[in-house]
């Protein structure tokens, strides 16, 4: 869309032509040369979709490496679809870029994309670069493809399923608090551990593809834990039961956990861990790494249990946005 | 996604229960209570997908009418898929919000939404709001169906085609001319059309699909007439020769030109029209409400004519976004 102000920084032009065209490789997305973009779909699948943006200084830190911005950016989304059991098909994205960014930043941008694109195997399919006086804004809007009526919603967890989450809780707000300087590792391992689940969220794609017709009820972990089997209550219509002691823990979790007790409500709260909430009346298959963590129950909202059977009672259930 | 920071104006809860699920009248879009939207689609069409990012100060006045912002960020979109004959599906939007944004902004912005999708029959199907400390940035992706290799492309045209462009050219240029003080209309009625024609531009839908088979190179005109068809010429590989004088304009516009000849070029250079540029060999029909304007040859790039044949020298063919 043609701007009111003409910042003249840096051609749009040539950013689309040689960072991001060259990410376009999806047939329909035209090598980014046409106005739209061009999609079919088998026709016993169904789209899903999902957006999300994130700001700096609000999402992510604003000294945050280019090409992990790229990644947090693509992977939140692609987590989404992988809680739905979906495969990528493509993306799109707008990008607000203030004048501060320079052409290097730019390349470690796109090439931390295309890493991520090849991994995932997930083609840009479109987009638009715009300016801005503020701060950087990416939005992403993910397009991701399931059989037809299979995909597990927040709404389809029953009373009498058990609960379960992917991978392990926790780890990102450790590493946040490693970069704010408000945790310590013991260990350089556990450091760069933990960071690194904080500034690259593994989208569990595999996983969520191996649960589809196992979950009843799914989520990704955005908001946290609690939170998040918070919504899959609501939209059920269920209680659910967590018993904290059986909440998957990494190793250096479980460190600081022992160093200090109070991580541990701190940790089912937090947000960003990007595993998959879920529940089932059959065993998951082993590749969904999956732990059984709870059950679901009649009634309404969570309830987190120690070891003891005592509901553990929580300042907040997890994050709102603002 | 979690934020880094928490600011606590408004719950992003509240804002998408009670402004935005009212929009999500899509069954896929499951009135925003799943983190996921679903959509499916005809075995005989494809998706035409579009996305767009509109930011306060570059893309819009800051004081624009809420309901008017709203607007022009669906229908710029909508204006795509317009041009490729493609029907509303859809969209999915995000929102980076400023704390200066009141209650009432936002309920005013919703119900231009509101209005916008009953108009062109398209519901929302998912999105996010975050806040930032910068400009409000609202990015729109829009989806669309058509039927399967029947959409025009840019690449379309071919030498020998005739040149067509839908409605009028001009109108918004003067309606940004008229808001900046740079112009001012003889006539109230005038300088009410031309500023219409800037704050809210009209996508030709029934048009695009009017000219469904019948239309070879197409796009919107939101760079320029000049810029527009240069890319339809650059993708086709063709050039385009256009007959300045049987251009059309609007009685504001021929009023304005009457008044300053000068203004005649910069109507074709300039931007925001939203007008269906194209080429075809057939007679287009009269629901395309479009008028012949010049005619494709072999070569390249633009050449516009005057009255006695002679190119018409331009400083910039259109915009560039920075």
């Amino acid at each position: 869309m043609r701007p009111v102000s003409e910042p003249s920084r840096r051609g749009e032009f040539r950013l689309i032509v040689e960072l991001f065209a060259p990410l376009a490789t999806h047939p329909g997305a035209r090598g980014l040369t046409d106005d739209c973009a061009y999609l079919s779909l088998p026709p016993d699948e169904e789209l899903v979709l999902k957006a999300d943006a994130i700001v700096a200084g609000v999402h992510f830190l604003t000294d945050a490496a280019p090409g992990h911005v790229a990644q947090k950016a693509l992977r939140v989304n692609l987590s989404d679809l992988a809680a739905k059991g979906a495969r990528p098909l493509g993306y799109l994205q707008t990008m607000a870029l203030p004048r501060s960014l320079d052409d290097a930043w730019l390349e470690a941008y796109a090439a931390g994309l295309a890493a991520d694109q090849a991994r995932y195997a997930i083609p840009l399919l479109g987009g638009d670069i715009t300016a801005t006086d503020g701060p950087l804004s990416i939005s992403i809007t993910v397009l991701g493809a399931v059989p037809r009526g299979k995909s597990p919603l927040r709404s389809g967890a029953q009373a009498g399923d058990r609960v379960f989450v992917t991978g392990t809780i926790g780890d990102a707000l450790l590493g946040l608090a490693v970069h704010r300087g408000t945790y310590a590792p013991a260990s350089a391992q556990d450091r760069a551990f933990l960071t690194d689940r904080y500034d690259l969220p593994l989208p569990r794609l595999q996983e969520g593809g191996a649960l589809l017709g196992i979950a009843k009820g799914a989520a990704d972990i955005s908001d946290g834990l609690v939170a998040d089997f918070g919504h899959i209550a609501e939209a059920s219509g269920v209680g659910i039961e967590i018993d904290a002691a059986r909440v998957p823990l990494s190793p250096a979790a479980r460190r600081a956990v022992a160093a200090d007790a109070t991580w541990l409500p701190r940790l089912l709260t937090a947000g960003d861990d990007y595993e998959i909430a879920f529940t089932a009346t059959a065993d998951p298959p082993s590749a969904a790494n999956a732990t059984e963590i709870g059950r679901v129950v009649a009634g309404q909202g969570v309830v987190v249990r120690d070891a003891h059977g005592r509901p553990i009672p929580f300042d907040k259930s997890g994050y709102t946005h603002f």
